[in-house]
């Protein structure tokens, strides 16, 4: 391990981030709402602390290897999110508690969008950007982690990408290539991000809540400046064009990064999980559509505006409500957070397990079923006409089976809190695939929790956006060896 | 596919099967309980049935193959249901409806105990005889599918055991070496359940209820000749008894087979399924026992008492109570449960996914762990000293996902029968365990279910018995091609 380089990255880390303080300032200094000093403080805390770090190695130079990369990524999330938290604890009114102002940074940062505040429509302006702005910089961080880092690092079969990414591709050192890929996926989450904002405006929005919520529909994030979120608004158009960003954003930035590099739109089509993704969305708001048809739960077109909405917001674990599908009849809230399970696609800002990864359980399964047919006979599995490894699937299945695992772990641990199993098991959900909302008593906010709940959500938002074996590997004491 | 060998066999396993209503029909007559009509007429149209699907075919001589082993498998248990429900249809009191009768049935037959009826105590004994019958001719059926048929079919990875147990070993005959296995096996069950049923004679039950337990305690099916179950004795040692019976029968049926020929102990410790086992039912009660002591539910020797009979006959699926575990505190109801999707080993009486592929699943995880960490070591899988092959665990991996798969559509299926979350989770986790009891709606009998509900869980039950698999090769276009 490279202690000092990682600790020199971290302390660079923080001083950027605390660059980030600045916007909500300036909003809070528009708005006049008095929070601007919470932004202040937070800013010059983190800055120092930043430095602090960065001061005794700050001329320590040495090429990083994949290894360090699991503890980077790691600090990354968790260090910012305590720092993100600041303002949140500095802030007046409202003022949250150590443990809510974790929770809600790393909601942010991780895109969970899970919330422990309510009466939002109140709150002072600049804390309603900086709650967007969390959510806009996590998916940021998302995409790098999604696109360049975990092929490289091999988490969960995503080595699948290596080759075809324009990640780093030399086995084990990080390459000065991440920068010049990350600047590629920031223009284009940049652009996708304006589009959105300016849809929005377009459509009908204040030019504050047009920005707030493009970051959080590019980010997959799903906080809201409004407790109704986006039912608020009340407009088929605005939802429209939500539906639009969530679908590309739940893409993988990979199809977009070549898109946007060869000026062509054919590849997505090619592209066997893209295809799958959509296939599910179409699908399941299709069978949503007609359930909610059938039961009467709302007349035939306003059935097709939400079952879309709802469908797309939750499969791609956006978490944007315009209706509260929780109640909505028998085992539709259950069937749309099962699709959040399978998430978006690898190298999005989307949560969940991955399309990719569910198609190639669901081939290997079948291959199963002609294997027992066909004993002797050899069966690849094949992504598009290309066959897979065994590496690759054996990574899958880790990854699936773990993730689950992990799932029951911690539905225990809450149930031993003493919440109910509908809330128990939705919250986790919820945090782990990075959705947001959930089911019972989670399913409009996350305030009453115990504190213990909040805490296991906090890592199962961590572990889910880490991808479950980033956070894992750092708990093997093969990991510390040598 | 040999239609005329599989219908000859058919027949003659039904003819077979309808000298089972005659044990019944005897108890019927010594207690003169009225219902010695309903095993009469079973008796003689199963025996008719069997006789006219026989004659056609009666010469027909043919070697089977691998292939027809699926087939046979799923027709077993498919039709003995059918033919085993005639008697709960023909009886006048309780008089069961159709589709209670072939749930019950088969809920007997697949060792599940799920139970629609209500009021056994007060039920003619023949019914009771009956029942309790049931269970102990699935519990047989099912050691020869589990030690003989799925090693040679290789289901889910149970290959695995095919150079090991005593099972057919040429690659695809059905040889007769299956008769002198399913002989051998016999004996050990048949030793088993009279041990069992002296024991609990010898503890106080009267002798009706000391061989109807012993049935259903062998065979890990959990039916009871009372409403209350094993509640009804109240007797310190004879759930003592049933703990080391249910323990026993849990066990892969080779060891015991095994044990047997070599007259020896010590290779049960050296079996990494065996320790794996039995650790888990160990620290499960450990912690059972704890949380009920904290939580001053019960006081420390009746927790023990309690949380040992529990945890072994939830785990284990058998589905005995001596306490209303659904209303246990907090996270217990959920852990026991998650205890029965683990299961009893393989090649036992138990349902569940069995311990082994548990262990095999979490070696994978740890293993996808270590290679993050050293990518380019080559690093195996072992149980024992022993490399598992890329294709058993390749199997598991399949069996794994596709049984949380086919648990997660039977769900949404209950669901939109109307039935809430819990019921519906626990009652599909019940029956595709093999396990019986549920949570809620279904914690204590399954009679108020819609129908719907009822078929849904029969084709649980059948899936969960036929270890999934056996059942979806038969709906695969693959398998009827020539
Ligand atoms: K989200
Ligand atoms: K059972």
């Amino acid at each position: 391990m490279h202690f000092k380089v990682i600790l020199r990255i971290l302390g660079i880390l923080l001083m950027i981030f605390s660059i980030t303080q600045i916007p909500p300032m300036l909003v809070s200094l528009y708005y006049n709402d008095g929070a601007v000093h919470a932004f202040a403080i937070a800013f010059a805390i983190t800055l120092l602390i930043g430095f602090i770090i960065w001061l005794p190695v700050f001329n320590v130079r040495q090429d990083l290897r994949t290894r360090d990369g699991f503890l980077i990524t790691v600090l990354f999330w968790s260090v910012l999110a305590a720092a993100g938290s600041l303002p949140l604890q500095l802030s007046q009114s409202p003022h949250l508690s150590f443990t809510d102002a974790i929770f809600e940074s790393l909601s942010g940062l991780t895109t969970t969008g899970a919330t422990v505040m309510t009466g939002l429509d109140t709150l002072p302006k600049s804390l309603l950007y900086y709650r967007q702005q969390l959510q806009w910089f996590g998916g940021m961080g998302i995409i790098v982690l999604a696109v360049a880092i975990l092929p490289m690092l091999g988490i969960g079969g995503m080595q699948l990408y290596r080759a075809e990414t324009p990640g780093p591709v030399k086995d084990s050192k990080l390459t000065p290539r991440i920068t010049e890929t990350a600047k590629a996926l920031w223009y284009i989450y940049l652009s996708l991000t304006v589009a959105c904002a300016l849809g929005y405006w377009a459509a009908g929005m204040s030019m504050f809540d047009a920005i707030g919520h493009s970051f959080s529909t590019v980010a997959i994030g799903g906080f809201s400046t409004h407790d109704e979120s986006m039912a608020y608004f009340d407009s088929p158009l605005i939802e429209a064009i939500c539906v639009f960003f969530m679908v590309v954003s739940g893409v993988n930035f990979g199809l977009h990064f070549f898109a946007w590099r060869q000026r062509t739109l054919l590849h997505y089509l090619k592209d066997p999980e893209f295809k799958f993704y959509l296939m599910l969305l179409v699908s399941i708001t299709a069978f949503a559509f007609v359930s909610l048809v059938a039961t009467a739960t709302f007349d035939p077109l306003e059935s097709l505006r939400k079952a879309s909405f709802m469908v797309v917001s939750i499969a791609t674990t956006t978490g944007f409500t315009t209706s509260d599908f929780s109640h909505w009849p028998s085992m539709l809230p259950f069937l749309l957070f099962v699709a959040a399970f399978a998430g978006g696609c690898a190298g999005s800002t989307g949560g969940g397990m991955k399309v990719i990864r569910i198609l190639l359980i669901l081939k290997q399964g079948h291959r199963e079923i002609l294997r027992l047919i066909h004993p002797n006979a050899i069966i690849p599995v094949k992504l598009g006409k290309r066959p897979i490894g065994d590496n690759v699937l054996e990574a899958v299945w880790g990854f699936f089976s773990v993730y689950l695992i992990v799932f029951v772990i911690m539905l225990i641990g809450l149930l031993a809190t003493g919440l109910d199993q509908v809330t128990a098991w939705s919250a986790v959900g919820a945090t782990l695939n990075n959705l947001g909302p959930g089911l019972g008593g989670v399913a409009l906010h996350y305030g009453d929790l115990n504190a213990t709940a909040k805490w296991i959500l906090c890592l199962a938002m961590l572990l889910g956006r880490l991808e479950v074996f980033t956070l894992l590997v750092l708990l093997s004491p093969a990991f510390w060896r040598r």
